[in-house]
């Protein structure tokens, strides 16, 4: 399984995956999920990758095959819509060629991603895209997208999560998320990967893994338990006699 | 679907269930999905049920046949632990019954259940019943148990409910946590009922049903929300120079 996170807001994007893969509960090991193709002043594109390791490195090996002798490319579009395209074009080539032989051992190609960022001249946008190829794209009612072991992390992000919220408050929120999934689901595990980029920046300028034994996810995690524990106990009581 | 939990603390026990049913996103309606057998100064037995409903509704149905005439039953048992097979023995019968006209329809017999209370010179003990009529006991190290669609629910139990936390506490939490389940999972809905019973009561004394609209659940759940983000807030603010 794999824990995956865009986040759309008013100031910026925030993408977030963690950097477990495995098979069952056996063979497990750390690959980065997030892979970044920037280019300053012109373009920021993030995807996070959900599914079979063989399936999402041969999508992302593919695009980056496809940047040289072939148009249009990632680098050479000029929206976000046709990078989702062009992913998605990538993941139906790689099912042509593979799935045949997946089917002969009882498997389905398996890959989705989650796309963001911004190209010069267009607004920021973000992308879930779906195993087919197909996809969804966020609005204002739809702030944030997740891929994998989503139902954990989830009432986290409803809490704090608006298009007018900050970065920082949503980036820690984020971190909480993750922090829950964790608590609950083996299959997803640090380190965990993050990536904030504001509004027409058109730069990376705030990307950060944090490792097992991070000091900050560490101060982050505890001050959240005693928080809500100290909201908990601030709740009114529930009055019997009503 | 459905949501339900049950929680064992050093105070006592904590039952809560929702009420919806359906069959896909038609035809819902509104059940109870607990059960209580008390009896002052000699047993309080509380079941949650999970599943189909014609299925939980026949094992209950057949565990108060069983009341009249049939020795032992729920009445005349000195222990949960034989109160949990009385329950698999009656899920075993119903399966029995109804189970091969199930699968003529490509249907299978599905019903599990929470059971939790206290018989007089016995500890509060709390179980979960799978439908194959196994079950697993809650220990120190297990102080809730979840059936239905647990997992949107589960970070928010995770950060309150530990053996000694106050039955107050946890109530106000577990209330949170149905509030979190319904936000994102549609089969999920009120009234939710809520029983709490206090160690060696050995008698229902607290037992309260939420409707859509509830002032007390409403002022919770708003509560949480302005603390959380409050929490969120406060929380020390990465600082990407790091």
């Amino acid at each position: 399984m794999t824990y995956c996170v865009g986040v759309k807001l008013d100031e910026g994007l925030i993408f977030a995956s963690d950097s477990r893969t495995h098979a069952g509960v056996d063979n497990y090991a750390k690959f980065c999920k997030m892979t970044v193709f920037d280019r300053d002043e012109d373009r920021v594109l993030v995807l996070l990758s959900s599914g079979d390791l063989a399936a999402t490195q041969a999508v992302i090996g593919l695009l980056r095959r496809r940047c040289v002798g072939r148009e249009p490319n990632i680098w050479s579009v000029d929206s976000m819509f046709d990078v989702a395209n062009l992913v998605a074009d990538a993941m139906r080539d790689i099912e042509r060629r593979d799935g045949p032989f997946l089917e002969g051992s009882g498997l389905k190609f398996n890959a989705s991603f989650i796309l963001g960022g911004q190209i010069a001249g267009e607004e920021m946008r973000l992308f879930r895209i779906y195993a087919e190829g197909n996809f969804i794209e966020a609005g204002r009612e739809t702030t944030f997208l997740q891929t994998g072991e989503a139902k954990y992390g989830k009432p986290i992000l409803d809490l704090a999560v608006t298009p007018s919220a900050t970065m920082e408050d949503v980036t820690k929120c984020v971190l909480i998320s993750f922090d829950s999934t964790m608590l609950s689901n083996l299959s997803v595990g640090m380190p965990i990967d993050l990536l904030c980029y504001r509004k027409e920046q058109l730069a990376v300028t705030m990307r950060r893994r944090f490792d097992p034994g991070d000091s900050y996810f560490q101060t982050l995690t505890r001050q959240w338990l005693a928080g809500t524990r100290r909201v908990f106990s601030e709740l009114p009581a529930l009055d019997w006699r009503d």
